[in-house]
């Protein structure tokens, strides 16, 4: 692996050594120390071109924790944007001496394009782009559920096979949708997408899903887990989108519905959470919720991937 | 100790060995390498719901001296705000692995909220809430007092009886003044509030001081040291707030007070200052003023802090 | 050395040391840790009173690389502004405990104000002062020259003797111009100035260099190197300034006047580039383009005026 830019695409063997890395990592944080000297003298870039309190502390905290040296680059604003400008910004990344480059893109591919090109070198992490992919954010979904199916102690090696996850949300315009769709179907799961009839893709033939506007019936199916999308502020003006009372009714997880769901169906978001929109406090607080767990996990799945890309690129250039 | 919140309420042993550990933190300033481990693999988050490069800027050299890892959450915004936001950003900061959280708020109580429920277990350190304390300032306030008093060699162990500290300005409206008084007065010293009539609190009976809009009858009583307030920029267009020539006039050190203070009576500010305002410069930069050493003491007992709160919490869940 | 402001005033013995030990720190990016522990302890302000992301990850890459504590303090905003404001925050970053300033300021001759004044004893280290200096700029700009010319392994000791540039743009208001001209010269080269006539100084007898506005008799006598400065965008709505179309017409290296110069003719620029305006991407990505060597240059330089500024300190101090 030299970038990691999506899980479309990602085999199972990597998607399964990514999160039997981060298992080491998360063992890190029990340490009296909590950190490793992985990546001391390594200098990780956050070239962030959209604000992004929640994605960025995770990743500077994993970085930290690798010992690497962290430079917080907020891109948002005039001077750069994209084409042109990206290579010029990736070059002189470069040329500065980024080993790594964390990368938020509100255009869809950017950070392929950073690491098509040979404008800079380091591995480049999509730490998500446009409508397109946030893999780290698939791949902590994918670490919470292997986690609480086989346990801490037997999740090593394993994948989400016979897994049924349910979806729920504006799948149209979710990377996070987008990236666990590949990813949890790699490992093994089955999956249903579930939202507003305007805001499910059409062409559902070339997404390994089920799709559908019905989320009782999907959760009758008793699934592993409903992973409740976050509803995007600016997307409730839209023409398309139920106003926020019918959204509710039909795809929140209220107190009723989650009254419903078995027991052992985990709830996940991605957070930060519009509590009473697309949740309800005593979904996102009972013990099935994992959106803690979540988060923390993204340390270690964070630290996992910069550990094994930043690990190789050391062993390529070095000897 | 578990967290630090305010002085209300602290004891005079917990004052004093707070003050104690400041003094060896200052040590450190005095070697080499000016750098302790203390608190490596420590992750420190800096919680900035208001802008303030001062204070940020005393905290983030205090972590970095004791070799703690430092994450800075500015935290203005719209995504952030207060009520189940503070509850939702707590356990995110908890679940990415936060040992410690330095807090700054413009709502009176944030910070005691998030030590008192459960959202995070870690040592909250208040860097100042809405109208409510500053207890690191109060502290270095009180370590540089004590300091100039007894001497550096022999300041251990003291406390500040006998001492007299004015403090001068909008007190009704200043968490420094309020966290003052509590402080100085555990300590054994005596205070007199001194403002304009609107200004301070009219309940009087609860504060452990004696309130006065005199501020030269104050001075004719010799203090160990007069305290100016910073007076905030937006209160000056309140109804209730003097014009600024009546200010300076009646409630500002300006030349001509200055001069008839005795020389042993030590002048202090919080900064930043508004010079010509509620202090003149030739107070400012006299032999009597303490701003600068203020600033300097205040790296060190925010080290203090840090240490004798972060130390504590290893120790408790380590063994 | 104890301070780094300007290049006007430098000696040539003090410019090839600071180029000597950038050529060491250059070599420590080629090793397996890029770091050393030279400023283990050190605490180093990055104060911005200017937005720049370029030229503050350049010297927060080279502190960090160096192993120092950032503090990155921007300080754009009404409370912090010049004249007695400055004054107070230096004593501030003084008192905090900063070992090295390196100052952004919109105001020329600000770092000389901070080095001259009392008010903090660190080294100044000037990232650009209004229209006045950007001295590290013009030490990376003279480095990239030097090896170059006389290559990596012999250039070590090395001056510009013989040398002739090109600097081309609006040289009246220009802060790299300036701080070039000098340096380069001191180093025994020979300088051009070339801009639209409103736009170059009209009291030229001061500056060791010729100064014209026509580029292509300047490129004709085939110099060592073209450097074009960027063109502000806040200044092409100046009346006095040419059109863009007339600007890259008689100022810009478009492709005829690139392909015209002679091969061994260097293409400079401090980026970041208009494309198109100042420079053509054929020149910009062409092997006679220095421009990413410039950027990763500027990290060696930056390390090595910290380095001799800081270790200069500690000796004074410490021993």
């Amino acid at each position: 692996m030299k970038h990691l830019l999506s899980t479309k695409g990602m085999t199972r063997e990597d998607a399964i050594m990514l999160l039997d890395v981060a298992e080491d990592m998360s063992d890190v944080g029990d340490r009296e120390v909590k950190k490793l000297p992985a990546l001391r003298g390594i200098t990780v870039v956050n070239l962030f071109y959209e604000d992004s309190t929640r994605t960025r502390i995770s990743f500077e905290a994993a970085e930290k924790r690798l010992s690497a040296d962290v430079i917080n680059f907020g891109a948002k604003g005039s001077s750069v944007s994209k084409g042109e400008s990206l290579k010029d910004t990736a070059q002189t990344l470069k040329a500065i001496g980024a080993d790594a480059v964390v990368i938020r893109h509100p255009s869809s591919g950017a950070p392929q394009l950073l690491a098509e090109r040979d404008w800079i070198d380091a591995p480049i992490l999509n730490a998500g782009d446009g409508m397109h992919e946030h893999p780290t954010q698939a791949l902590l979904d994918a670490f919470t559920l292997r986690r609480r199916v086989h346990g801490r102690a037997a999740a090593r090696g394993k994948g989400l096979d016979g897994c049924h996850i349910v979806i729920v949300g504006d799948i149209l315009h979710s990377r996070v949708a987008r990236s666990n769709v590949w990813l949890l179907t790699t490992l093994g799961a089955e999956v249903t997408l579930v939202g507003p009839p305007t805001l499910v893709p059409v062409r559902t033939e070339s997404w390994p899903a089920t799709i559908t506007s019905d989320l009782d019936a999907a959760l009758a199916t008793h699934p592993t887990a409903v992973m409740l999308l976050r509803i995007q502020a600016e997307r409730m003006h839209d023409a398309f989108f139920p106003n926020t009372r019918e959204y509710a009714k039909n795809w929140g997880l209220g107190e009723t519905r989650f009254r419903g769901l078995p027991e052992a169906t985990m709830v996940m978001h991605p957070g930060p959470m519009n509590r009473g929109l697309e949740i309800s406090s005593i979904a996102a607080d009972s013990p099935q919720s994992t959106v803690l767990e979540q988060v923390a996990n993204g340390v270690a799945v964070r630290m996992a991937a910069l550990y094994v890309l930043c690990s190789g690129e050391r062993d390529g250039s070095g000897s």
